[in-house]
């Protein structure tokens, strides 16, 4: 019998095995793959919990990504929102649904993607679901542990706090751009879309420091402050000298003729971390003040309000 | 303007919106949806966590099932692999990706199984995600508290146990074979496969009684104990005569010229828990010793091996 080179010559059980055979545990795994269900430590006594759903050509195209990105980036996603909320990644539970005649090859470097990313965060996979689709869909779950912490949410900024960010702004926006006008470089920012590089150990360092409030940047800066904003009933203004573009995206935009600034303030998908901080905080190098909380509603730049900004999928 | 009528008429964020109104904390809710991640209380220190997708016309058909019943149904599958562990289920998060032009009537619906099943276990959706598609996607993953107990493994079962189940075998697979043929009745049957009723409570109790081994019966009862043989090294004898189908299943076989048998040992989907306990061990009426737990592998009937059992996709 010759090599297996797809899903189908292999079977459901033998994907099955094929995945769990590529993935460890780490310390917090009690129970991992093959069970009815996974165990993992949560020594705090509450565990923060976060899921996505990602479909091909919508939220990733297979000529734009390797399946080793793809898994990286749907990793990477939610390992953000648990790290926004000031919590450490524990696991992450995949649901993978797919065509039969996928090659092997592309699920290989798909669970190694999931794989890498969730050790580089401290976490691993623990247990999924694998079924038969017309196109590829993903499930992602990712489970975190808030280390004795109070959980930092959208709803605690107040009016005096200051207002900063770490991690890029616009890079994955600028590599969107670039690969939609049928380019493929400059890599950096192509990268950038394909590969976020979310700044995760900055989310547990901000709850210590005592951030009031934090998210990270999937939708855009201004909408995702935007939320903030609201359920904190609060008015965010940045500063635009404080957002300037960097010159490589100066760069990408003039090749463009595109504006680096909306990529800065709506791009999202770089999953920069955002968050508000007491005035007298200080704060370490990695995170740049960019504006202030005062009282009213909304976002403004420079006081003005700022375009739309964000996704809105459905229309 | 007119009043909204379909996912596109309000969009993501209404959408998301008009979810969330639907939905209720329990105790175990610290936070709720609507920030970058839900918050659940795991007081045993330890999580248990499973997680499924299901797409329209593969695991769901709209014209079978109401909105209401998928629900439900998705779920309910996913609360049976936590109580299957032993543990108790606490919360439920649901990745939805559909068609802009989808009703919100049927979201409605989805919308309440999902929450009413959960009440019925204890147990409340705390989060998820909301994605455009060109077909119903679900994913779902449910968590659950351990309550100090051990999980039930599937590796734990010895020669001299007993194998014991609870819960019905065989009637949504007569249900699904009845859709199939384009009946709408025996309505009992149709129900069993449109809404399951795992016997929830007996996990915990199971656990408490000392159940070496248990699953639930998610794709046939040989096929499910057959992974218990297989992660506990041990062999597993069936006997016919405490497995004998009901007289609503045996009428319902002969109106279809179908093998009552072959649904209750190969049926899936009614989300019976079958369990290894102790020789000693005294069972409540709730479960019914149906084999024994011998040395060697594999599951046989009356000494024999049956059929192939089980689903297999890809195939």
């Amino acid at each position: 019998m010759s090599e297996p080179r797809t899903i189908a010559d292999v079977g459901e059980f033998g994907l099955i095995a094929r995945i769990t055979a590529a993935l460890r545990p780490v310390d917090s795994t009690v129970v991992g793959p093959g069970d009815d269900a996974a165990v993992i430590a949560c020594p705090d006594g509450r565990v923060v919990a976060s899921t996505d759903l990602l479909l091909e050509n919508r939220h990733f195209r297979r000529d734009w990504s390797t399946a080793n990105d793809v898994g990286h980036k749907a990793a990477a996603r939610n390992f953000a929102d648990i790290v926004a909320m000031g919590a450490q990644p524990t696991s992450l539970l995949v649901g993978l649904a797919a065509p039969g005649e996928l090659e092997l090859t592309w699920i290989d470097g798909l669970v190694a993607g999931f794989a890498e990313e969730s050790a580089e965060v401290g976490a691993a996979v623990v247990g999924g679901d694998v079924s038969a689709a017309d196109l590829i869909v993903l499930s992602v779950t990712a489970l975190g542990d808030l280390q004795g912490r109070e959980p930092v949410r959208l709803s605690g900024a107040r009016p005096g706090d200051i207002v900063a960010v770490t991690g890029r702004l616009g890079w994955a926006a600028a590599g969107y751009a670039v690969l939609s006008r049928g380019f493929r470089s400059p890599v950096q920012v192509v990268n950038a879309h394909r590969r976020p590089e979310p700044p995760y150990a900055e989310g547990v360092r901000a709850a210590e420091l005592g951030a009031t409030a934090m998210t990270d940047v999937s939708d855009g800066l201004v909408a995702d402050l935007g939320n903030i904003a609201a359920a904190s009933g609060v008015r965010i203004d940045l500063r635009k000298d404080a957002l300037a573009p960097s010159p490589k995206l100066r760069d990408v935009s003039s090749a463009l003729n595109a504006d680096p600034l909306a990529w800065v303030l709506g791009g999202g998908d770089d999953y920069a971390l955002v968050a508000t901080f007491p005035n007298a905080v200080r704060l370490p190098s990695a995170w740049q003040v960019i504006g202030m909380v005062n009282e009213g509603s909304g976002v403004r730049v420079d006081g003005l309000r700022w375009g739309e900004g964000g996704h809105e999928h459905f229309r």
